[in-house]
């Protein structure tokens, strides 16, 4: 089967419904939608692959930009610089890439493959890595199933290139990466340690870009027919909704590379008299109500507007918004005992065992 | 001419020369020291070879150990780690090199190309970027001259391994490495930009291996022979005595990367009644006799063992130290105005017209 042509309107779609799935992180994906619909005006077209067509020698490249999303608002995206990283790869490896894919489906990752494969005349890979947004280099199926995490290459807006070409661990990745990202500026484009067909299809977590546009158009047909954005996200991914409410308080500072804060809203409607509190390292980690944990990692914690079911990062939260938390299900990868070794609770430094709204 | 042979009484001068050279920083050589006894006791012979014997195309590897030399005393030296960042460089340019250099002649970076180049079987080319040691990238003959400053390769004691692939500038060569280098835990092995034949015969400092050897040649002689070695230093390096005295202050912090402090000295014998205040980053940059500037960048400012003629680093200057401050001259590349913005006074943060000591 031949990669599928993708089209503006899925692309649209898709910038919805990952931003939804990048529970508060992943970065804003307005700027390179803006990129993409240039790209398309121009006469591109990405075609969409389905990962168990992979053969398994195929090379993919798996990208991503990292940092911190505030920063990400605010050095505007091009293109050029998620293709130039995967370009060092090959360079370094000496090998060609056959395909592209995400390391993250949530957010603005979800459409840096689709700016790399438009420059590179290459399809993207229907999959990713998280099934969501996460901020650490660890916290991914490839590394709980403990894949090697190096090569990664790394580039910015400059001409700066640098490249991890090896780490004593998934950790060492995450800080040897993390250190040269927060040294050109807390952004930047990267390529991670190439996959193969063989390790994508029995690693990745599949079909996610094609999740991310079903959910993206659910949201977008409930809008023009008037019903309720949010019941369609719930509806779509078996959701639960959690919480409605106004938002009373935003601590937010941009350390480490991260965006790590937290946020407080004041029930409205059915919850008035109670309070929901949100915890985030780029994307929402914990959420306690009324001081009790209510939901966590690797249960998707997605902060909607209220009216329209439009994601609220962690960067665009602010004083007043109406909103509406829901819970989605995780990758079950996540909800292994390894799985909550790299991304349950602990792993983001909260005491609590992993209890899913979902069990 | 073949490369000739380097004995180990040489190599023992040379510790004892590179370590005055250093200016207080390049790190102790006293660890380098004793894995080249291990060596040649193992039969290791390092051959040393004249850089105008060097063809136009050869291939020199510039190698250092980077980091705050409070560090390299207490993470002990291996000769694999160096080895390791030269055959990473190989590995990533596919192209073999032919010989080793120091990065710095000053401290035990003097020894770190004849590590390095026993456990590779290549000669040491007899030269290195600095005539001393300086503490930053952009401090060396070859980027006063403007040569390529990537790539470069930096490995750590564990399984760590960055390469700095491209870097827009020699600042940003700096800030990408010192990070990488401050993650690892502020010591690492360091393989520069590589260089051609061509370009160490134009741009390098020519013979500081064998002025380093024939400067600790003389201290030793002079300790044999019941001479004074400070006064030896001083008439085979046409040096200038500043000041003798005693230390009465070290305020010191390992920061950034780099060792930074002050330190006060008490006047003794002549200079009775007079203080001396040194400030160094790694090295020592400017000394104030009695609060006027009495010395500075690029001249070479030695504290040395008043009794000894041993060198006193940065990192071993302590309380009751009877030091001797002893200036000799630098390199000329660096008196230039473009050598001046590299590494005179101003580049260090001191609002100060260099004045040499020998004008």
């Amino acid at each position: 089967m031949a990669p599928r042509p993708v089209s503006l309107a899925e692309i649209e779609a898709l910038a919805v419904g990952a931003w939804i799935l990048g529970t508060g992180g992943g970065g804003s994906p307005y700027l390179a939608l803006l990129n993409l619909r240039q790209l398309y005006r121009q006469g591109t077209v990405v075609s969409l692959l389905d990962p168990m067509e992979l053969d398994d020698a195929d090379r993919v490249a798996v990208v991503s930009n990292m940092g911190a999303p505030l920063v990400g608002q605010e050095r505007l995206t091009d293109p050029r610089h998620i293709a130039r990283a995967v370009r060092l790869m090959e360079e370094y490896t000496g090998k060609r890439f056959g395909a592209v894919m995400s390391l993250e489906i949530g957010g603005g990752n979800a459409l840096q493959p689709f700016m790399a494969a438009a420059l590179l005349g290459l399809p993207v890979v229907d999959a990713d890595t998280m099934g969501r947004a996460y901020p650490e280099a660890q916290m991914t199926s490839v590394a709980v199933h403990d894949l090697p995490m190096y090569p990664l290459t790394l580039v910015d807006v400059r001409d700066n290139a640098v490249i991890v070409a090896r780490a004593a661990s998934w950790k060492w990745m995450e800080r040897l990466s993390r250190r040269a990202c927060v040294e050109v500026g807390s952004i930047a484009s990267t390529c991670k340690a190439p996959r193969t067909g063989k390790e994508v299809k029995a690693c990745a977590i599949l079909y996610t870009t094609t999740k991310a546009i079903r959910l993206g158009q659910a949201v977008l047909e409930a809008r023009r027919e008037h019903r309720d954005p949010i019941a369609a996200v719930i509806d779509t991914e078996r959701g639960v909704r959690l919480f409605a409410g106004k938002v009373r308080d935003v601590a937010r500072r941009t350390t480490e590379g991260f965006l790590r804060g937290t946020a407080t809203l004041e029930g409205l409607d059915a919850h008035r008299g109670h309070e929901f509190t949100l915890a985030f390292q780029n994307e929402f980690a914990v959420g306690w109500l009324d001081g009790v944990p209510r939901v966590m990692t690797p249960d998707l914690i997605c902060v909607l507007d209220s009216h329209s079911g439009e994601a609220v990062g962690t960067e665009t939260l602010r004083y007043g918004q109406r909103v509406t938390v829901v819970a989605l299900p995780g990758p079950a990868v996540f909800r292994t005992p390894k799985g909550l070794e790299h991304v349950g609770p602990r792993a983001f430094g909260y005491d609590l065992d992993f209890t899913s709204v979902f069990s």
